[in-house]
C-alpha cells in the first residue's frame, strides 16, 4: 500500500518510498501509511502564491462566502464517510460528531457571518474616517487587504476535521490561500477530507493544498506573507515560532496549545443546587468526551474546600457508569486514545499528578473494554485525581493529555483566581455559579489569563455548549502556556490573514481608494433621483439635495401634539433657555429626520424598496423655530447580494440649517432592486 | 559625574560604576555616562506589576485619561528645556519639535481619543454581543482586561522622547504599567523627560520606571503576562523575539524596525505639476530632517522611468539649498547623526549602494559645516543615488540610516508596485499623484507591505503631516523587514495591552460582568420613571415601558402629509402589495420612532438634557394601520464624564406590536445630569 498522497502543486503526489505506518487506534491494525518523501515544499508555497491567491483575490467576500456555504453543504453530504474514517481514530460517534459536524459547522457559520458583516467587495475598511487636518482635506482610514502569501496550518491530532476547517474557513474567506498540514496518527481522515473537497471542484485551484507526512524543509520557504497556525503542543509550538526564517521573516506566527484549563465551581453551588449538578455533569462530560484529548479540557476542577468531598463522591459516581471500548459499539462512551504512544505519555504525566495527590477514581494501568482488545487497542480508563494541597505545583503545570483530571481546593473568590492563574495561560475557563457577584469577580479576575470563559448555571444551561466547544463567533486560543495566540472570533479570525494598512488621503483620494464615499469627497448630484436608479445603476457619491423647508414653531406644536412628545426643550421656552444646551425651544430631533426624509424620498414605486434602518444618528446643533433644513443623501456604501435581487446601499445624509450649520449626520439605509432580468 | 541614574522600585539607582561615555553629537563632547549597573531587573518588573498594574486598574479609562491629558499639559510647559538636551543629539530645533511636540502631541491625543471612545469603565466590552443559542438564554461577548504585566520599552536613539511617550499613553490608557529602556546614544535626554513625569506626581506610583543602560538579564524575568515593544534595527529584533522567555512564555512582543520605505511618483506628476513639486519637497524634507535618522524616511523614490533626470535635476537643486551644521545656528537646516559610530554606519552602507549605482549629489566624506567642527560632530552630507537598474537587489535591500536615498526608475502601476515590494515589508510608503486610477491601484497593490501609505496630491498638500510622520489615530509599523508589529492606530494600541475573552453566558450574568445591559437581560421597572433620575440614581436595566398606542391609518396619511413622505408604500395600497417586503401600507419608520419618544418621554424639566443620537436602528418587521405599538427603554449602558456635571446615557429602545413582534430596536442616546452637589 502506497502512502499517502499530499495535494500540492495543483496534483496528487505518491510518495516513492515506503513511509510509516499508521494504526488503528480500537484495534491496533495498519490501516495505511504516511510520508512526505519527494513533495517540493518550496514549489506547494510557491504555487499556493502563485495560483490560488490571485484567483481568491478577484473575488469578492460575498463571492468567496457562496463558495464556502457551497464547500460546507457539499460536505455535510459526506458525513457518513468521515464518521466511518473517524472512528478508527478512537472516537465514538459523538465524538465524530463534535470534530465532523463541528467543522463543518464552523465552515457554514463562518460564509453566512461574512455575508452579513463583510462588504460585497474586495477592500475591506477597518474602523472610521480618522480626521488628519482641522480643515478636512486631509482623512486617514484603514484598510485590510489579503496577505499574499499561503496560510500554512500545522494541525494537531485530535480534531482531523475540525482543525483544518476552522483555519481554513477564515483564510478563505480573507482571500489567503492555504497549505494543510496534519498530525501523522490521524491523517488519513484529514486527507480524505481534503480529497472530498478537491474532488467537488468547488474551489479555485491553488487555494487548497495538502501534505501528509513530515514537515520536511516548509519553513525554510516561508516568507514575510506567508502564516502559521499552530496547534499542538507547547514544545512543538516553542521550536517553530523561534524557526530563524520565522523570526528572521517576521512570519506570523499563531500558536494553539493545550493548556491546563480550570472550571471553578461558586460556593453557592452547594449539593442539590442545580449548579452542582450542572458543574459535575459537564466535568465528567470534559473528561471524556474525546478520551480527554481536547486542548479545551478540564484539567483542573477547582472546587470550595468544603464541598470537595461532595464533588469527588457526585464525579465517582457519574464516572463509573462511563462505558469504554470500542466506539463502534452503541454502549460505549468513550472510545480509544488515538494511539499506544498517546497512552503512554498520559500515563507518565498521571505518574507525576500522582506524587501531589491521590486518584479518587480508575486505575491508569487497567481498564474494562467493551467490545475491543484492552491493550491492542489504545485504551485507558478514565482517572479523576485530588489534590488536596492546593500550593503543589505539578496540577497547575503537567497536564495528562487524556481522560484525566484533578480536583483542588480553594477558599474564597481570591484564591480561586490566584489559582486559575497558575495555569500560567488557558485556552477556556469556566465558572460555575448562580451568584453574580462571584461570576463577576472571578470572570474579570481569571481573564487576562483565559481565551473564552463560560459562565455555566441555571439560565443558560438548556443552550450552553459547553466548557470544551471553541465556536467560530468567539475567539480560540489563550495567552502565556496557551500559545499566545487567537483564532477565528468571527471576521477578527479573518482580518487575521489580512495586513492592515493606514490610508492618508484627501477625501476624494480616499474615496477612490476604499470605493466608499468620504465625507468631504464631493457629492455628484445628478439629472436622475438616485432613488430611481437601480442597484447596478448607482454610484457612490451620486447625490440629491432637497430643501429648503422652514420648520416653523406651529409645526414644532403640532408634531409634539400629534407625537405626544411634549419634552419641555420643544414647548416651554422659559425652560429650555435654563437647558444648558440650546438656549430656547428646539425641534424635536425626530421632527428634523421626518421632515429631511420628506424632502428626499421619491413618492412612487422604482427601485428602493425600503429604508430598513438608521445608523450613527447625532443630532450635532439645535434647530430652532423658524430655521430652515435642507438635506444631502449621498451614496456611501453600495452592497449587491449575491444570491438576491436587490442589494443595501448606505447614504450618507446630512441636514443643514440656513447657514450651512450640520444640524444632524446620520446613515440612511435602504434596499434597492436590482435591474430586472431582460430575456 | 555619576552615569544616569535609573528609575526602579520607587526611587533613583545611581549606578556604583563609571558607566559609558555619552558624546554630544555637534562637539563630540562627553556630556554624561550611563550604566545600569546594580539594577534589580526582575525586582523592577516585579514592583510594576505589584504597585503599578493595581493602581492603574482601580481606575477607569475616564480617569486614566485626566492624568494622561494631565501630563501632556505639564510637559507642554517644560518643552524649552528638553528642546535644548534635544540639540545635543544632533537635532535643530525644527527636528526636535518634530520629537518633543510629536511625542506630547501623541499623549493628548490619546487622552483625548480615550474619552470619546471608551468607557468610563475598567472593562472594556469589545464587538457586538453574539447570539449563540436560539432561545436567547445563551449569549457571547467579547471583553478587554488589562494584562497584569509591565510594557517594556526598548526604544531607538531616534526618538528620544516621541518614542517612550508614544508607546507609554496607550499601555497608561489600558491599565499597565511601563518600563522604558531607551537607547544609550540619547538617553540622558529621556532620563531628563522620565525625571520630568516622576517629579510631577501626575502619575501613580509605579506606573512609569526607567533603565538607563543595558538591558541586563531583564529578559529572563519577563512572564506571560509582560510585554515588548521594541523599536530600532531589525537585527536586534531578531536576537529579541527569538529569546528563549519571549519564546517559551510567549511574551506579547512587538517590533517596529527601520525598512527600506518608498515613495512612488506618479506618471501624471510630471514637471510643472504641482504634484512633481510636492514630491520633490517631500522627498528632500525626508532625507533631511532628523538628518534622515527615521524609520519612516523614504530610502526608495520610484520614478517614472522618463522622469529620472527631472527628478534628479530638482532633487540636487534642493538639497544643494540645505546648509548642514550645529543645530543651534538658526540658518542650519540639518544638524549632525547620533555620533561617529553611526556616520560609520551610513558610510559603509553607501558604500555597498554606490556599487548598484552612481551618486547625483553628495559626497560621503565631505560636507561643508557651518558653525561646527565636521569631523569632530558626527556631520554627513546628504547623499543623493541613483540606480538605473531598477532590477538590482542593493537598494532594495540596504539601509543607509542617515541623510541618504536612492532614485530608481520603473514603468507602468505593475512594475511600481513589484519594486516597492521587494523592500519586503515597510513602515510606510507614499504615492504622490493627482490621478485616482494610478492611486487606487498602487494603494491596495502595495498595501499587504505596508504599515501606512501616504497620497499626496493638490486636494491634501496643504494640511498632509508628510510621509514620516507616524499618528497616533493611525497604526504604526510595518509587516516583514519593518518587523511585522503595530503600534498605536487609536483604541487598537490600548487594546495591544489587553486580553481579549470571550465571555459565555447568559445575558443577565453577562450584564452583570460587563456592566452593560444585554438584550435578554431582566428589565426592571422602577417606579420612578428612569427619565426623572439623576446619572447617579440610574442602574443598567431601570426601564420604562409605555403605550400602547394604535396607529390609525389616518395617522400614517397625516404624517405623511405633515412631513412630506409620501412613499407610495405608505400611502398606495396596490403599489404597496407588489412591494416584496411589505403586503400592504405600512407605517412610516420615522412615524414609528416619533411615536416610541412620545410615549417614553417625561416632558417636565428633569436630569434628562437632550436626545443627542440614535444608533443602530432596525425596522424589523412592518406595522399596518390599525396595530398598537409598546415601546420598552432599558438603560443599558452609562457614562458619567469625569469632567463636566452630566455624562452619557445609552437605552437599549424596543418597539413592538400588539402581539409582542418586535417592529424596531434601537439605542436612544441621551446626556443626564448628575445631582447638584450639595453644600
Amino acid at each position: 500500500m502506497a502512502p499517502l498522497s499530499s495535494y500540492v502543486s495543483g496534483s496528487w503526489h505518491v510518495p516513492p518510498d515506503e513511509g510509516a505506518p499508521l494504526v488503528d487506534a480500537v484495534t491496533g491494525e495498519e490501516i495505511g501509511r504516511i510520508s512526505s518523501a519527494g513533495v517540493d515544499m518550496g514549489a506547494a508555497l510557491a504555487y499556493g502564491r502563485r495560483v490560488g491567491g490571485p484567483a481568491l483575490r478577484e473575488l469578492t467576500f460575498h463571492q468567496r462566502a457562496v463558495l464556502l456555504k457551497r464547500l460546507g453543504l457539499h460536505l455535510l453530504e459526506q458525513r457518513e464517510e468521515l464518521y466511518a474514517l473517524s472512528a478508527r481514530t478512537g472516537a465514538t460517534l459523538g465524538d465524530s460528531k463534535f470534530d465532523v459536524d463541528g467543522g463543518i459547522g464552523a465552515a457554514l457559520s463562518y460564509a453566512s457571518k461574512a455575508k452579513r458583516e463583510l462588504p460585497n467587495d474586495t477592500v475591506l475598511v477597518d474602523g472610521a474616517v480618522e480626521p488628519l487636518g482641522k480643515g478636512g482635506t486631509f482623512v486617514g482610514q484603514h484598510v485590510c487587504t489579503p496577505l499574499h502569501g499561503v496560510a500554512v496550518q500545522i494541525n494537531a491530532f485530535n480534531f482531523p476535521v475540525w482543525g483544518p476547517l476552522e483555519k481554513f474557513a477564515p483564510a478563505f474567506l480573507a482571500g489567503v490561500p492555504t497549505l494543510v498540514k496534519p498530525a501523522g496518527q490521524t491523517a488519513y481522515l484529514t486527507a480524505r477530507l481534503v480529497e472530498l473537497i478537491i474532488a467537488s471542484g468547488i474551489l479555485p485551484e491553488g487555494t487548497l493544498q495538502l501534505v501528509c507526512g513530515g514537515v520536511g524543509d516548509l519553513f525554510d520557504h516561508l516568507t514575510e506573507q506567508d502564516l502559521v497556525g499552530f496547534t499542538g503542543s507547547a514544545s512543538t509550538a516553542r521550536l517553530l515560532r523561534a524557526h530563524p526564517v520565522v523570526v528572521d521573516r517576521s512570519v506570523r506566527f499563531n500558536a494553539e496549545a493545550d493548556s491546563l484549563n480550570c472550571s471553578i465551581l461558586g460556593p453557592d453551588a452547594t449539593p442539590g443546587t442545580q449548579e452542582f449538578d450542572l458543574f459535575v455533569k459537564q466535568f465528567v462530560a470534559e473528561m471524556t468526551v474525546k478520551a480527554g484529548q481536547k486542548c479545551t479540557a478540564i484539567r483542573r476542577a477547582l472546587v470550595p474546600a468544603d464541598l470537595m468531598d461532595d464533588v469527588a463522591d457526585a464525579a465517582r459516581e457519574r464516572l463509573a457508569r462511563v462505558t469504554v471500548g470500542n466506539p463502534a459499539d452503541p454502549d460505549v462512551r468513550m472510545g480509544a486514545l488515538a494511539g499506544l504512544g498517546q497512552r503512554e505519555e498520559v500515563r507518565r504525566s498521571l505518574k507525576v499528578l500522582m506524587d501531589a495527590g491521590r486518584i479518587v477514581f480508575g486505575d491508569p494501568e487497567r481498564v474494562d473494554v467493551v467490545g475491543a482488545d484492552a491493550e491492542r487497542g489504545a485504551f485507558l480508563s478514565p482517572v479523576l485525581l485530588r489534590v488536596d494541597d492546593s500550593g503543589r505545583a505539578e496540577p497547575h503545570e503537567v497536564e495528562a493529555f487524556g481522560p484525566a483530571s484533578t480536583l483542588i481546593p480553594y477558599e474564597g473568590a481570591d484564591q480561586a483566581v490566584a489559582l486559575a492563574a497558575r495555569g500560567r495561560g488557558s485556552l477556556v475557563g469556566s465558572v460555575v455559579t448562580a451568584d453574580p457577584g462571584f461570576a463577576r469577580d472571578v470572570v474579570l479576575g481569571v481573564a487576562p489569563w483565559h481565551g473564552r470563559l463560560l459562565v455555566l448555571n441555571s439560565e443558560d444551561a438548556k443552550e450552553s455548549t459547553g466548557h470544551g466547544s471553541p465556536l467560530p463567533a468567539l475567539v480560540h486560543g489563550g495567552p502565556g502556556r496557551a500559545g499566545g495566540g487567537e483564532e477565528m472570533g468571527g471576521m477578527r479570525g479573518v482580518l487575521h490573514h489580512m495586513q492592515r494598512t493606514a490610508v492618508q488621503a484627501g477625501p476624494s483620494m480616499l474615496s477612490a481608494i476604499t470605493g466608499q464615499w468620504t465625507s468631504g469627497a464631493p457629492r455628484t448630484e445628478t439629472e436622475v433621483h438616485p432613488f430611481r436608479k437601480h442597484l447596478e445603476e448607482i454610484r457612490v457619491g451620486d447625490t440629491v439635495v432637497a430643501g429648503p423647508r422652514t420648520v416653523t414653531l406651529a409645526d414644532i406644536e403640532h408634531f409634539a401634539e400629534f407625537t405626544g412628545d411634549t419634552f419641555y426643550a420643544h414647548m416651554d421656552e422659559d425652560a429650555a433657555k435654563a437647558n444648558p444646551f440650546f438656549g430656547g425651544r428646539v425641534a424635536h430631533g425626530y421632527l428634523i429626520v421626518s421632515f429631511a426624509a420628506g424632502l428626499f424620498v421619491e413618492p412612487t414605486p422604482g427601485p428602493v424598496l425600503a429604508n430598513y434602518g438608521l445608523e450613527n444618528l447625532r443630532f450635532l446643533a439645535p434647530l430652532f423655530p423658524g430655521d430652515d433644513v435642507t438635506v444631502a443623501l449621498t451614496a456611501k456604501q453600495i452592497t449587491p447580494r449575491e444570491d438576491a435581487d436587490y442589494g443595501e446601499v448606505r447614504w450618507d445624509t446630512e441636514v443643514t440649517n440656513q447657514e450651512g450649520v450640520t444640524v444632524a449626520k446620520y446613515d440612511v439605509l435602504t434596499l434597492v432592486a436590482k435591474r430586472a432580468e431582460k430575456e
